[in-house]
C-alpha cells in the first residue's frame, strides 16, 4: 500500500531548513523523498505547497492528569499532531499497583498516537506515605520485557539516589541491564549535589524553571525537558535555551495538563506556537519536539521526515502557527481537515478493568469522623500560597468552643486526608487557610501522589456528605452544600480518570469548579489543584497525610497543637 | 579510588564552549565537574589552565588496513587521542571466516583502546570472489550476543539491499532484532536509489566524495562519516559540512590508514587538525570526533567530559593544534606526557592464533604457473590510473613471440592472482599497465577484498620466486629480481597483519617500497596500494581475479584474449 504527498515543502530537522520534495509512503513507513511525481501510488495527494513535518512527541506526560483514558487523551491530541507520547503511570501505579501499569498499557494498544511507558520509579513517594502499593525494583523488572516501555520514569527520590539507596540502585540497574534510560526530577538541585546525582545515570529533567538551572543540566550532559502544562509553566523563563548550542539538548513535555487547556491551547503545538512567538525557529521548536525526543529516549526511525523513518507525520497549512490540516499515524491518515477519524477503542482485560475501577476501600463516614478533640489552643495552620504548590506553617490560636476550629471570618477550614486503599481507618485531620470556602465542603480523590480521599470543608456534616458522594462514585471530585451534593465529577478508574471524552471532561470540571465559587473560593484560586498536592510530602513546608500533619523541611510528622 | 584534575578547561560538547572546573573521577567514570577543590582524591593533578576534551572515536575503521594487530595499534592511536574505535574485520573474515571476526575481538579485549565491532555485511564481496569464507546472516547472528559488537558494518552491497535479497535482509533484521545499527557504503548512490537503500535502515555513509552528496545523506536522515585515511581523503571537499546545521550529524573515521601515515600524521587528531586548519570550529571538530560519533552507534555515557561519562579523556597542552599531553581510559591515565604506559597484551585462544596464522594453502609455483597459451594477438589489459584505484580497459596488440607478452617498453607486465584459501590451483592472468615495473617481480597477499595472492612481474620465474616467498611467510609483500628476494613484508596474520609495532612496520613499508621503486617503479605510483585493488571487482573497470579478467561495468567475467 502506497502513498504519495505531491508537491510539500518538507520541514527537514536534520538541516532546519525547507526541502521541496514528494514523500513517498509505504506502509508504515517513509521510503522516498525527493520527486517521485512519476511514480505510481495507492492514494495520490497534491499538498500544493503546504507543509510536511513530523508528528510531534510529548517527552513526559502522566496521562492520569489528563483525567481521560489513553484511548480519549489520544483522540483530544492527534489533531493536535502529537502522534508519539512517553507516558509515567505514576498515579495509577500508587493506586492499584503494577496492575495500573498493566491497564496503562493495555489501554493503549494499538492506538494511532504511540504511548510509551516509564516506569514509575518513586511509588510511594515518600516512606511516609500510604498509597495503594509500595513498588520495589523486582515489581518494575518484568515490565522491561514490554516493546513500548523505554525505561524508568522521573527519579523523584534524589536524596535516595545520591545516598545510594539500595532498591533505587537496583531500579537503575535493570534499567540499564535492559539498554534503557532513567529520567529524573530534582527541581533546583545543582553542583555536587546535581553531579552526584546526574552521576547515577539520570539522562533528563523535566523541573527546571529557570535559564541557568536549565543551563547546568544541558552543560552536564541531561537532557533538559522544557515543560508547559496547566500548573507548571516553565517555557519563557527557558525560552534562550531554544537558541543554539543548548537547544540540541532540548525535548518538550507537559507533564500535566488538564483536558479544557489541550481543547482550548493544544498540546505539544501549542508550546511549538509559543516559542515561535516568542522569537525562536520555528526549525529548531519543532526538531526538538520531534527528533530530539526519539534520540533522548532511543526511539530509531522516529521524529523525521526520511527514508526509513515511520510515518508520523503532519500536513501543515501555515508554519509558524503549525496550523495542522492532516495527521498521519505510521502512514495512516488518522486527522483529515482537521478531523478526527474514527479508531477503536483497545480492549482491555476484564480483570484490570476490575481492578481499576474498585480501588476505593474505605467505610461510609459520618459528621463525627471529623471532629478532633482538643488538645491546646494553638495550631498549626496548613497555609496555601496563591499561584504555587508550596505552602507555609501558620501558628495561631484556635476557636474551638464555637465550631471546632473553624473559623471562615480568618478563612480557616478544616481539612482531612482518609486513606482510602486498605479501608486502614487512618485520617489525618488538620486546618487550611487560603481557599475561601465560606459554606459546604469539596473533596477529591485526585491527592498526590498517593490519591487518598482528601476533603476541605467549612462544616463537618457537608464533609461526610462530600467525601461519601466520592466513595460511591469510586473517586471523583464533588462540592456539597447543606448536606447535598451540588456538583460532581465522577473519575471511576483509580478515582483519577474517566471514560468521558476531553470536552465532556472539561466541561464537568468548569461546572464544579464554578460550583466551587459558588461557595465563595475567589476566582483567583484554583481549588482543586491546590487540594491536589496538600498531601504531597515532598513539597514544602506544612502538608496533611493520612497520618497527620507533616513537615516537609524536617522530613517527619509534626503535631497539630501547639502546646 | 578517586582522580582529581583540577584548574582545567574542559570542553563542554553539549555546549560547545569552554568551562573552567575540575573533573572528578571514580573510578571508571566522571563523577563530578565543577569546583571541587576542597574534594579529597586518591589522586590529585593542578592542571594549571590546560584543556580537557573527551577521548576521539573512530567511527569506521578497517584494523587490518593499518597491518597492525589491535594491540600495537591502540599503542600508535592512544597517544593521538583516540579512547575508541568502531572496527570492522571485513578483510580477516574474508580470510577466516567467522573465526577471523573471533580473533579481532579475543585480541582487542582488555585494552585500554576500546574496540567496538560491527559485523562485515558482505563477504565475500561478490559472488565471482573467491574468498577464504561465505558468511551469511546465520554465521553472523550469534555475535550479536558479544557485548562490543554494534552492529552490521558497511554494506556495500547496495544493489541487493535496494532488490531486498533475502540473505541481506536477513542480516538487516537480526542487527534490527538486537537493537543494533547498520552503516552504509555506497559511493555516488543518489535520489531514488539512495532512498530506497536508506529505508532499509542504513544508518550512515563514509563513502561520500562531496558536498553536495554529503549534504543529500545528511538531509535523508544518514550519518555522515567523515573521512580521512590513507588513500581516500574526503574532508576538505566536504568541509563546509562541519558547519551548522550539517555538522551535528557528521562523525570522523579513517576507514583504512598506514602506519607510516599515523605515525606521521596523527589519527581522529590529524582530522581535527585539518578541520581547524581549514578555518573550522575546534568545538565542532571535537564534538563531531566524541559525543556524535557516540550517539551514532548507541553508545551510551561515552563521549563528553560530563557526569555519568566514561572518563576518557585528553589533557591537551593547546586546543587549536590539540597537543595531547596525557590520555585517560576508564579513569586511569594510559598517555603521560606524551608518553604511553605500558599494559598487558591480550591473549588469545591457541585455536583461533593457529587459524589466522595458517591461513595459506597454496602449492609452491613455478615459472610454468604463469605461462599463458596465446589464444589471440590482441589483449585486453588492466590499464592503471594514477592515484586512484579506478582502472581503465587497453585493447592492444601484443608480443607473445619474445617474452610471453610482456613488454616493457609500453609497460605492459605479466599480472595473476592466485586462489590461496582453499588449494584450488584457480588463478587468473593477465597484463597490467601502469606500474612500471623494470626488473623482477612484486607480490602481496593483501588484495581486496578476497586476499588471494597476487603477482605482478617482468618475468615469470621472478613472479613464482616472489610468489613462494610470501606462501613461505605464510603472507605479506615481497619484491624479487633475478631469482632473489630482494625486500620482504611478512604479513602472517591471515597475510594481512603482523605482530610489529607501527614503527617496525612503517620501517618495512618503506624499506620494501623503496627496493620495488629500485625496480624501475616511478616514485609517483603507490605500487604495493595499486597492486591490493587490481582484484577488488567492485571497483570499474577491468580486474583480474582468480578465474580470470572482470568486467566490472558489466559485473561479468571477460575474455583476455579479443579474438
Amino acid at each position: 500500500m502506497k502513498t504519495l504527498l505531491k508537491n510539500a515543502k518538507i520541514v527537514n530537522v536534520f538541516t532546519d531548513s525547507l526541502m521541496d520534495a514528494d514523500v513517498l509512503i509505504e506502509d508504515d513507513k517513509i521510503i522516498g523523498l525527493g520527486d517521485y511525481s512519476d511514480t505510481n501510488a495507492d492514494i495520490c495527494e497534491d499538498l500544493k505547497g503546504k507543509y510536511i513535518c513530523p508528528g510531534f512527541i510529548d517527552g513526559h506526560i502522566h496521562i492520569e492528569s489528563t483525567m481521560m483514558t489513553p484511548y480519549e487523551l489520544s483522540k483530544a491530541v492527534l489533531p493536535c499532531g502529537t502522534t508519539s507520547i512517553v507516558a509515567d503511570p505514576h498515579e495509577i501505579a500508587n493506586v492499584c499497583g503494577t496492575d495500573g501499569i498493566k491497564y496503562i498499557i493495555e489501554a493503549s494498544e494499538g492506538l494511532p498516537l504511540k504511548v510509551y511507558i516509564m516506569l514509575p520509579s518513586c511509588v510511594p513517594a515518600t516512606p511516609f506515605d500510604e498509597s495503594g502499593c509500595v513498588l520495589k525494583a523486582e515489581d518494575l523488572k518484568p515490565f522491561y520485557k514490554e516493546k513500548r516501555v523505554l525505561g524508568l520514569a522521573e527519579m523523584m527520590n534524589y536524596p535516595g539516589a545520591i545516598s545510594g539507596d539500595l532498591d533505587i540502585l537496583n531500579k537503575i540497574k535493570d534499567a540499564f541491564d535492559n539498554n534503557k534510560v532513567v529520567d529524573g526530577h530534582a527541581p533546583l538541585l545543582t553542583g555536587h549535589g546535581l553531579d552526584a546525582y546526574i552521576s547515577r545515570g539520570i539522562q533528563s529533567d523535566h523541573e527546571c524553571s529557570s535559564y541557568e538551572e536549565g543551563k547546568e543540566r544541558i552543560s552536564k550532559g541531561q537532557w533538559l525537558m522544557v515543560r508547559e502544562g496547566t500548573a507548571a509553566k516553565n517555557l519563557l523563563n527557558m525560552i534562550d535555551l531554544l537558541d543554539e548550542p543548548f537547544s540540541r539538548r532540548c525535548v518538550l513535555v507537559t507533564d500535566d495538563k488538564h483536558p479544557a487547556d489541550i481543547l482550548r491551547d493544544g498540546h505539544i503545538d501549542h508550546i511549538i506556537r509559543l516559542a515561535v512567538k516568542n522569537g525562536k525557529s520555528v526549525f529548531t521548536a519543532i526538531r526538538v519536539a520531534t527528533i530530539q525526543a526519539a534520540n533522548c529516549f532511543g526511539l530509531k526511525y522516529t521524529g523525521a521526515v526520511a527514508p526509513g523513518y515511520k510515518a508520523d507525520l503532519l500536513v501543515l497549512n501555515n508554519l509558524e502557527e503549525i496550523d495542522i490540516k492532516d495527521v498521519y499515524s505510521e502512514g495512516k491518515k488518522v486527522v483529515e481537515n482537521k478531523k478526527l477519524k474514527e479508531y477503536d477503542k483497545p480492549s482491555i482485560s476484564k480483570q484490570l478493568v476490575n481492578k481499576v475501577t474498585n480501588s476505593f476501600f474505605i467505610d461510609k463516614l459520618t459528621e463525627k469522623d471529623f471532629i478532633l478533640s482538643k488538645e491546646a489552643n494553638k495550631c498549626r495552620v496548613i497555609k496555601t500560597i496563591k499561584g504555587q504548590l508550596l505552602t507555609d506553617e501558620w501558628i495561631t490560636e484556635m476557636n474551638f468552643e464555637t465550631s471546632n476550629g473553624i473559623d471562615l471570618e480568618r478563612d480557616i477550614l478544616k481539612i482531612a486526608v482518609l486513606e482510602r486503599h486498605h479501608n486502614t481507618g487512618h485520617k489525618g485531620i488538620g486546618f487550611i487557610n487560603g481557599i475561601g470556602l465560606k459554606e459546604g465542603a469539596i473533596a477529591c480523590s485526585v491527592s498526590h501522589d498517593s490519591h487518598n480521599l482528601i476533603v476541605i470543608g467549612s462544616n463537618e456534616a457537608d464533609m461526610a456528605c462530600v467525601a461519601n458522594a466520592i466513595i460511591e462514585m469510586g473517586g471523583g471530585c464533588a462540592a456539597a452544600k447543606n448536606g447535598k451534593i451540588v456538583s460532581s465529577l465522577p473519575l471511576p478508574i483509580a478515582g483519577l480518570m474517566s471514560e468521558d471524552d476531553a470536552s465532556l471532561l472539561a466541561e464537568k470540571n468548569h461546572v464544579l469548579r464554578e460550583a466551587i465559587y459558588e461557595l465563595g473560593v475567589p476566582r483567583t484560586i484554583a481549588p482543586l489543584m491546590t487540594m491536589a498536592f496538600v498531601s504531597l510530602a515532598v513539597i514544602p513546608s506544612l502538608k496533611l497525610i493520612t497520618t497527620g500533619l507533616f513537615d516537609v523541611n524536617s522530613f517527619s510528622p509534626t503535631d497539630l497543637f501547639v502546646k
